[in-house]
């Protein structure tokens, strides 16, 4: 039984949806780890983790649009406006998704279905550096 | 330590609420780990897992209910329309929710509280066989 | 590799969100665990857990407005009303946010970042002691 711990960024060009899922197999598959799972952690709190359609980009595209409308920017309500209106929002929008995921690993592999990528779900309109922590554990 | 990985399918019969919690209690006590974790992942994008109530099935029906009303079909601005009303919808009400789900296991058993369930969460009309994994990891 | 478990107890009063992250980060230090991930599990469906920003806490209050505009209580079509207004609306909210969280241990520390906390996010009025259990996996 093992640990193996990684790190990786992903530099993101505004709101929208960012596939990671190569990363993560590629650190899967330097683990040695054959049977296990592996948890993802995306240290931010304006952009999220999740599983989604990974086949049809108009997928995403439905996907980018629901949260304008879920969560919308510049509502009276809102009260952590000081870093403009795409932060409260950003937090929001995380909150519906997820921080951390956690994956089987089967036979060295993801057990992803055939349809299901991870992507990082950016909610900030000016690009970041997003830093993700990656732990595989496992035989 | 050890890893014990094992699989099963659900049967749906369109939208709502499957429980599966016996047959992750058994996948547990099969793998004989009195301590440490289980993670459970449904291999689709348009159906899902929840912690839900399980004792009265009328939580349930208000669950439906609402997302019915939260991520409603036939929304103007959908684009990703090819495979029914349903299609797009589905994946936005799994993104909501969650597609792999890990609890601790104590004693030999999911330490779940008294009404705590967990559920397949079908988002689809018609009938599907759906795929899930179960890692159990601990000593 | 070890596997170390343990729980606590969060006194809420009335809906909101309680810090968790130095309890869960005093757990992670005893169990000598230096490398791996832990779980934590909130053993309710009125109260859920959250990764929030911890910093201003005028984010947490935008939070909490936004899922009572989100999941309002009293809607005419909610039928597991028995338990009084907040608690069908409890189940709703908790569902969107999560049950459980599992999060990588780098150097004996959560790995979370510079911004994230855990909250146990309560969605009923009247107070509670609401229970977690944690599961620390690693070497």
């Amino acid at each position: 039984m093992k640990v193996h711990t990684d790190s990786f960024e992903v530099g993101t060009k505004g709101k929208g949806t960012y596939e990671i899922t190569d990363q993560v197999e590629a650190i899967v598959r330097e683990s040695g780890v054959k049977s296990g799972i592996v948890t993802v952690l995306i240290r931010h709190t304006s952009a999220s983790l999740v599983i989604y359609e990974n086949a049809d980009p108009s997928a995403r595209t439905d996907l980018q649009q629901f949260f304008e409308r879920l969560v919308p920017e510049g509502e009276d309500y809102y009260v952590h406006t000081t870093e403009g209106e795409d932060d409260t929002t950003s937090h929001l929008r995380m909150v519906l998704t997820r921080s951390s995921e956690t994956i089987p690993v089967v036979q060295g592999r993801l057990a992803l279905g055939t349809w299901q990528g991870m992507f990082v779900f950016e909610h900030r309109r000016i690009p970041h550096r997003r830093a993700l922590v990656v732990t595989v554990l496992g035989e």
